[in-house]
């Protein structure tokens, strides 16, 4: 039996932070596709904050990883075999294959992807989940008009970085906040956001205000905590927040917060949110997004992390912030 | 001159608990109403939570009394003078002329109520400004379906009495929070909720849980704090928070949440309002219950004070939660 098809499991589940020896690697003969499925060589995986949650035994809005089993991820590949009409060899799709070399789907759950005018590692990012969730929190959720004030979270990441640039487009003031001047010179320069506050910088509070000299109309969250927290106190009456994640929760810390009365002296209206329910949106979403990166006028940044068996510790650093851009693993 | 119009100011503003020295007794003269305005002479004053955030200095949505001013208030009365066509001496009508034994205001500022059918006071509860925020916060925001569990905090109070009542209407299981045995007696025997939990007896959370076996898909919050992060623990995918006050915050204490992660994993949708924003929904709210209180299927209880001088304790009470159900004070 061959064993060319690396594969990291979940080893045991995380005691608030995640550590190395949460993942286990395992060696597993590639798996033959059966009638109407694909097999699929994986290139990039994606690696997204969403799946701290999997790891937990907790109530989630989606099924939690059980012990053993391959991690879940998003992934662009090749097809390396097809028992599916749709399906050629050497087709680019993208697919939630998971933390793997190689993985068998349905053919319906894999998406051509057109490589001539985005390259394939952007159909994981701002052409992809986290570029739709962007564009459906925003756009659905925040309803931002034109010269109204956006705040962003995690704005240098792969949903806050289209967040920033679609409110731009949209006519809005764009204001990120994200870890150190680096990402937040980044943010400002490269991404066009009218300001960007570094809350590593100990001034949240104050910054925030300066940086949002009208109020805050839109406030796309990405973190919680204390972030949120700050945000609320610059709210306008009848702002909007698009509750995307809670990545300083994921780590088990206290994710309090104390300005709920913004909430309701502001009037504003709070949405949870989970893009993959959304299904109607994402052609659209896909196609404005495609052309604007083609364009230029979406720009993006990635941290690709080469090899498979180095996914454990490029996800560790991006749940403590340590990435720039979109997180990707150059799997083969 | 006359000094013969009762009014009670406030004094100086609160710090955390409201005493009786906020508030100063004075005697004015009785106004005189211009030309478009009407002197009402006050029979019943309502005394309601919001009362609180207009002593403050902060921000609200509401301007804030000026220390020296006349406190704001909803009043039923009796059109003592009129200089206005639309209003003849003698005709009832509810406004908003405050906490004082006569008031003018313009015309347009009043309403005239139909004593026939249903009690004048109950113009300033079910048939008023807190059975349309119950109406309102309920059918616009919490949209129940028949079949779904709605949960309501002050249950036994002037708008969660009316949630709960509304709730049964709509076919949806109504549980209600209350304070003691007796409130929640009367909130299931009396209003015909299908269970009350006693908030005082120690056993929020298991109390909760077995009060709400198939969880709750609409939350009306009209306290936050510690009982909203049950009330979130408890929360189904998809649930709705109509957030109408934040009573346990009015007083100063913490208000933190804890429970933040339930609003992104349920995909839950939070909205403060305040209904007095939404005069379109008047009229066909207004209508409805006064129709259901004249035909007995919406039940209601006043805590009636007598005097306006005793006004000042009655709210003390109303924010500790020492009444039962709606409490008025009988000016005249």
């Amino acid at each position: 039996m061959s064993t060319d098809n690396l594969q990291i499991r979940l080893a045991s589940r995380p005691q608030r932070w995640v550590r190395e020896d949460n993942f286990r690697q395992v060696r597993e003969a590639i798996p033959e596709p059966s009638e109407g499925q694909v097999l699929v060589k994986v290139r990039y995986l994606s690696l997204d904050p969403y799946m701290r949650g999997r790891m937990d035994d907790a109530k989630s809005y989606a099924a939690k990883v059980e012990l053993g089993d391959v991690m879940v991820g998003g992934t662009v590949g090749e097809v390396a075999e097809s028992r599916d009409e749709r399906f050629q060899r050497g087709d680019r799709v993208v697919g939630m294959l998971g933390w793997q070399q190689y993985g068998v789907c349905d053919a319906r759950e894999l998406r051509k992807i057109d490589v001539s005018r985005v390259p394939e590692t952007v159909y994981l990012g701002t052409v992809g989940m986290p570029g739709v969730t962007a564009w459906y929190g925003l756009t659905h959720i925040g309803e931002p008009k034109p010269g109204e004030t956006v705040l962003v979270s995690a704005a240098s990441g792969a949903v806050g970085s289209v967040v920033g640039q679609l409110a731009k487009i949209k006519g809005c003031r764009a204001v990120g906040i994200a870890g150190g001047p680096a990402k937040c010179g980044y943010v400002v320069e490269e991404l066009g956001f009218d300001a960007c506050v570094d809350y590593k910088a100990g001034r949240l509070e104050q910054d925030l205000a300066e940086a949002t000299p009208d109020g805050v109309d839109v406030y796309y969250d990405n973190v919680g905590g204390p972030i949120l927290d700050a945000a609320l106190d610059r709210l306008n009456p009848f702002a909007r927040i698009p509750l995307c994640g809670l990545i300083s929760g994921y780590n088990g810390q206290p994710m309090a917060i104390h300005n709920v009365r913004s909430l309701l002296i502001n009037r504003v209206k709070l949405q949870g949110f989970i893009v993959t329910e959304h299904p109607d949106v994402w052609p659209q979403a896909l196609r404005q997004l495609g052309e604007w990166v083609a364009q230029g006028r979406i720009k993006y940044r990635e941290t690709i992390t080469e090899g498979l068996e180095n996914a454990p510790q490029a996800f560790i650093g991006l749940l403590k912030g340590e990435n720039f851009g979109k997180q990707l693993i150059k799997v083969a």
